[in-house]
């Protein structure tokens, strides 16, 4: 597939980097890292190199911190439901009404299922976190609270350290899903009193199908998967070493690549924000275009679905987003706009462009070009656009 | 590393032609397989093509019934604990003394923790299932029944298909840790009682970190883990998309390759076993050698220690292993030995050599010349070793 691929978010491309890295695991270096002999211990010392690296990137202070996982969705139920079993007397968990499905999901089915109760703390209409809310919701019988360090669809940032910390004083642990911002921002877990953390491989270049869960040193914990005595006892299953490789490698290119994320990708994005808002009228930034990724840009353009015109980017070879793949094919716009209060007439054209360090000035330059005309031509189909070109907006835009 | 590999139960190389059919996925169609573009769109189609490659090496009725995991433990663990939260009112589990610890450590901790009783089915000498006692444990109370389809270990088979048709009577699921016999034996879940079964991708020849749940349709099924819609909202999570297509080309290889692996490399096996056995005394095979995988074949050699014989051979290049690579580690014997009733002295020098279709004849050789002589040398250091060698057995060898 050639293209240009602005769905970052979604999934990247790996590196290939990162790829010759695992190459040799599979056919050559082979062995089970559990076993005895010399096919497994060459195999050994790599994961554990693999370790160090996503060690150095999270700047855990152990790199017994760091336990691989089958990716974010696996390391998300395992932090949550770990803590849970930890302490088992607790029975609230706070999280935000932006967390991924698989925070979400996770916490309807306990409150449903479980008897758990969940506090869903609300966000403002640029996306921030409703800190009030959050200082109301801790107290003693919270186990644990789980808030994403970036969301996925606006790219938007809670203050995850300073969250940790309250929850650390209330007696909480404190869990974030930071599958969206690990390798994009600078971090300093062993500074923090973030005690969980989960990150996914294939957000940052490595393959799908690895990810880690952070631990920091001492957090009681409880795995969710049971069997052989891999990762210290915490996630049972031969060690998915090509993988864990490969995350490895693209940990130490993310630190390699942090500067031109946060510099040339964010001008990127910048400039890919300034010309369609520019070129298109009745659209505007969704999430805090102040404090977010580098990387994303989410844009809500008013009276057009967000599918239709995800087709006709598809027709000129560019990927974009609505809301997030692992919700695609849901009608209902996505629960990030809803929660922001985006009126349904731009929620349902909220459409995502995630940059990464692949994206050039000249896929930039196209995307300016082309998406004039698709919005424009969808609008012209719209039964909404007519009459509403000239009224008053509903919701305020971010820029214009 | 190059070296005769006769681990092939711990972990297989993967096949070249299957890193060449993943290959592509890691760097070209890497997107993400839920997405709305092309580039999500090329390898939702891979996905399904695998899909229905391991249908038909399990001779499943519908693609639908396979749902992919990162392994074997998560397999393992999602049926049962599926199972189990399917049919609260049902506080019994039956399972074997001999299971992969996927299955034995979780029931451990169901029993311990959450109350459940757990039915261990034990094995004569030979391994074989004691099929009275499973009869007896049978009821209306049992929710599920985990049995093994071939011992890791030993290779010996037991019959699920008819120990799934007496759960099935019973109104218990039944579910089969069929890890070392798929690839290895012809199946046809289609015409069996098997509810559940359990594969995982890397060994057979497909790479670590991807696995499957085969789930009969019809069968009363709770996600382990819980997050986006993925895999018909069985298993949330990006799906894996490059490990699944290695292992839908695995599976397709392994059908391709089944006659081999029951004729020449059963022979191979066999070849190896007489060998070792006419020049070294005081050893014999554990398992039931009548019944049993093609491929696997282990030794309890008398006097000696298992682990010592794995660092010598390891010298000549040669990988084997004692126990299983899940708990090496432990100084005690397998667990699968001491269920057979093997005496220590024996059990702790059990070796199992686990062939595959890579193994040669020029490999086999070489192993049955280097063999007498890493047991004499190690012997000849025993202290039990020098008055025992005229001593009458204290277990009868399958051969004398």
């Amino acid at each position: 597939m050639t293209g240009i691929y602005l769905d970052n978010n979604a999934t990247t491309r790996v590196d290939p980097l990162v790829l010759a890295e695992m190459l040799p695991l599979f056919t050559e270096q082979f062995g089970n890292p559990s076993s005895m002999h010399g096919f497994g211990a060459a195999v050994g010392g790599k994961v554990e190199w693999a370790r160090q690296q996503v060690q150095a990137l999270l700047g855990a202070a152990h790199d017994s911190e760091i336990v691989f996982t089958s990716g974010g969705t696996e390391s998300d139920n395992t932090a949550i439901l770990s803590t849970l079993e930890a302490f088992p007397k607790k029975r609230e968990i706070i999280t935000s009404v932006v967390e991924h499905p698989a925070v979400l999901a996770l916490c309807e089915y306990l409150e449903k299922k479980r008897g758990y109760t969940v506090h869903r703390i609300p966000v403002d209409g640029k996306g921030n976190l409703d800190t009030d809310a959050y200082d109301r919701a801790l107290s003693e019988n919270v186990a644990i609270v789980s808030i994403m360090w970036a969301n996925n669809e606006t790219g938007t940032l809670f203050p995850v350290e300073e969250l940790a910390r309250k929850a650390r004083a209330a007696g909480a642990l404190f869990h974030t899903d930071a599958v969206q911002a690990v390798g994009k921002i600078p971090m300093r877990l062993a500074d923090s009193a973030i005690d969980l953390l989960s990150l996914s491989g294939h957000k940052l270049h490595a393959p799908k199908g690895i990810g880690a869960l952070y631990v920091k040193r001492g957090t009681r914990f409880r795995p969710m998967m049971r069997g052989g005595h891999q990762e210290r006892s915490r996630r049972a299953g031969t060690e998915n070493a090509p993988g864990i490789v490969g995350l490895g490698a693209a940990a130490e290119l993310a630190l390699h690549h942090m500067a031109d994320e946060n510099t040339r990708v964010r001008a990127l994005r910048d400039r890919l924000e300034r010309g369609l808002l520019a070129a298109i009228p009745n659209c505007f930034v969704t999430g805090n275009p102040d404090n977010r990724l580098p990387n994303t840009c989410n844009i809500a353009f008013e009276f057009i679905e967000g599918e239709a015109i995800l087709l006709l980017l598809n027709e000129h070879g560019i990927a974009a987003s609505s809301g997030s793949a692992c919700t695609s094919g849901s009608l209902e716009p996505s629960h990030v706009m809803r929660a922001m209060g985006v009126p349904y007439t731009a929620a349902h054209g909220a459409t995502r462009f995630s940059l990464s360090r692949d994206t050039t000035d000249a896929e930039i330059d196209t995307v300016i070009k082309v998406m004039p005309g698709i919005i424009a031509r969808l609008r012209a189909l719209s039964p909404y656009w007519a009459g509403a070109e000239k009224a008053p907006r509903e919701f305020a835009p971010v820029y214009s």
